[in-house]
């Protein structure tokens, strides 16, 4: 577990701050400061500012930010100085799209095995990977030693599924499905949701 | 826009208590409470009666809330008594998997046309979607009084497009592309990355 005294809602901003330093560091910036992250990011300054120094010194007063050194260590926090194996379960649209998606490996992701329950798709290629049989996932990913998992199947497989992959020591979960997943409290859950941020931006439209 | 002493934050949790009030009216459900949402959401009762006194009263002391009173009350809020037509522009994995998803419909939405740049895909189908040339995103989103869309573009082609969106009428932008975008105050994003997830739960593994 990390650290307990930072709270989650910090540790959520420390992705979206590497992003950016990681996008400034790619078009060759070598400095940075929480003013000029502040108005890319539409965070303010000062947030930004206490966010960071709680994980050490890294800028200086008057001199900003080096933004490779600071992406390192953001990354050395978040644990992704490794590369972390992924499991996807469901070989729907969702699932083809995670399966084939380019952007996981430079961030600190790759995926490593893909299953489905059904039996049309199981032995069928998606790119490099074999769909393989939801029956045996927990062998496979124990096997592996796979930790993170993207779910993407329906609504009412949600649960079972997170049951069997908390049982196969996944520890983390990014949730595709519609619906809420109830999971032990050292096994994080993440959803994505595409509904519920149109629904949040409905809101301001007339 | 909506009423400004609302705060977003508040505003981005009544479409996670709509979801669950939805689920609960399809299972028969008629009545629940801020402690039985509460547990199943992980946000705290007092949050979520807080939350919703905003609005109204929605509930009494005692009998709790009337599930699909409660639900059609938060749905006329967030501007979901219409189907609000989506633009999705960029027909790539992403692209495919939203046009192809069916939870938009029973939640406000509709997907009504989707654009790429690419000659080779311009003219195919995606379901019943034929793939319009993104030159003429702007009139046929104008035309159509569109304004919303999903933007599922590579990183490089994030902003440009979305100048063009916005200069079409667009007002609230859902962008998959994994870099953050500039629009005017009054046109709304949301950002969908799955990478940022995983690294935000990647720091609590060991």
């Amino acid at each position: 577990m990390g650290n307990p005294t930072i709270p989650d809602i910090v540790i959520g901003r420390l992705p979206i701050y590497l992003r950016a330093l990681q996008r400034m560091d790619q078009s060759g910036q070598q400095v940075t400061s929480s003013h000029e992250l502040g108005e890319m990011l539409g965070i303010s300054p000062p947030q930004i500012r206490k966010d960071l120094s709680l994980f050490g010194e890294f800028g200086k007063q008057g001199t900003g930010y080096h933004v490779q050194f600071l992406a390192s260590q953001l990354q050395s926090i978040l644990h992704l100085n490794q590369v972390w194996d992924i499991a996807i379960v469901g070989a729907g649209d969702v699932g083809h799209a995670l399966a084939r998606y380019q952007g996981f490996r430079d961030r600190g992701f790759q995926v490593k095995m893909i299953f489905d329950n059904d039996q049309n798709k199981i032995g069928r290629k998606i790119g490099e990977f074999t769909i393989q049989d939801i029956a045996e996932m927990a062998e496979k990913i124990q096997e592996a030693g796979i930790r993170v998992a993207m779910l993407a199947v329906p609504a009412a497989f949600a649960q079972p599924v997170t049951d069997a992959l908390v049982k196969a020591g996944v520890k983390a979960i990014l949730n595709y499905a519609p619906i809420q997943i109830s999971a032990p409290p050292d096994v994080k859950v993440q959803y994505i949701d595409p509904a519920l941020h149109l629904q949040r931006m409905s809101y301001y439209l007339k």
